[in-house]
């Protein structure tokens, strides 16, 4: 193989070898910290020349997802195709992050089951902290009535109930979550080596 | 590197590392041949080990673009579209096979500028041989006035001005112009080694 001249080439063949394709799907509420938590955990993985890519609801909804509102049909239709590219970019071996509000149960176990390799991180801080985050300020115009259907408020958010994370992001800090994160995409991802790898 | 045991591990990771992304962009009216063409140069890449996805017009519909019609603004949306996933998944060293009939000249060169690395497959076939095909019957209900903004009948197809392909469906067999398809993907994508890489 006289394409592989140099140690860092090596190294990035041999990260890009053993990573296998992952979509962790981060949920919760508005404000709970998805995006910050996805994007640190996204820095971490570049860091290691792993190939990632980060689908963020707001982001999307500019491209992907334009033009579906926040109704139960298009929040559903809203989560069906982040899953879609999700899942085409997993079997091509890439680590998607998503982090999207993602408020209904049976949506997430659709896309879960679409997916196959999925970690689903739970990121759970309670309605009143995020409320006080506010740092949209979208409670703030939920509560005035200016925005109908927010999730919390006047639209339901079903709670995981068997999450493979749970990131409490009242209780503990940005670092300790994206530990927690890191360790599962570790363990989904590089399974410890069977016997028979060990020659 | 004791993860190599076997030739045929070798060789899977020498196509590998050496795949880059692209994006193959079949265009052409409808009927002219492009999801025949598609299908066929997607196997024979699966065959070769490569990473490959293909995204049809037609199928997409029912999932990334529902819900799109057939206006112009719909129809340039749905490119988009199509185009940003391609693009996602041409960053990530996948060879993304697209067919749609994308009758607009700018909103091919839309995508073309976004993702870069691109190769536009002009699937030529003349109106009257698309329509004596008629697969789906659709020139058909077409021409009886049962579907509106059909391409080429009553909406505009806009055919590339310089394509790296021409595949003339009408002229030529399929397997020549897979080979045509074939031999652009290995020139964008295998560019022949320069004069560091022959040690």
């Amino acid at each position: 193989m006289n394409m592989l001249h140099n140690i860092e080439q090596l190294e990035r063949v041999e990260s890009q070898i053993t990573q296998k394709g992952l979509t962790v799907w981060f949920t919760g509420l508005s404000g709970a910290g998805k995006t910050t938590i996805c994007q640190a955990v996204y820095n971490k993985l570049i860091e290691q020349s792993l190939k990632v890519e980060h689908l963020d609801g707001d982001l999307v909804r500019q491209t992907l997802t334009k033009g579906l509102g926040f109704s139960r049909v298009d929040r559903e239709e809203n989560i069906r195709r982040i899953g879609f590219v999700a899942h085409l970019l997993t079997r091509n071996d890439v680590i998607v992050l998503v982090s999207a509000i993602s408020p209904y149960r049976s949506a997430r176990q659709e896309v879960r089951q679409q997916i196959g390799a999925f970690v689903e991180v739970f990121v759970n801080a309670p309605l009143s902290v995020c409320e006080q985050r506010d740092v949209k300020g979208l409670y703030q115009r939920a509560r005035n009535g200016e925005i109908q259907r927010f999730t919390g408020i006047d639209d339901p958010y079903e709670s995981p109930l068997n999450p493979e994370v749970t990131c409490s992001t009242a209780e503990e800090t940005i670092e300790q979550s994206v530990t927690k994160v890191i360790q599962a995409i570790t363990i989904a991802n590089f399974p410890a080596p069977s016997a028979d790898n060990l020659d």
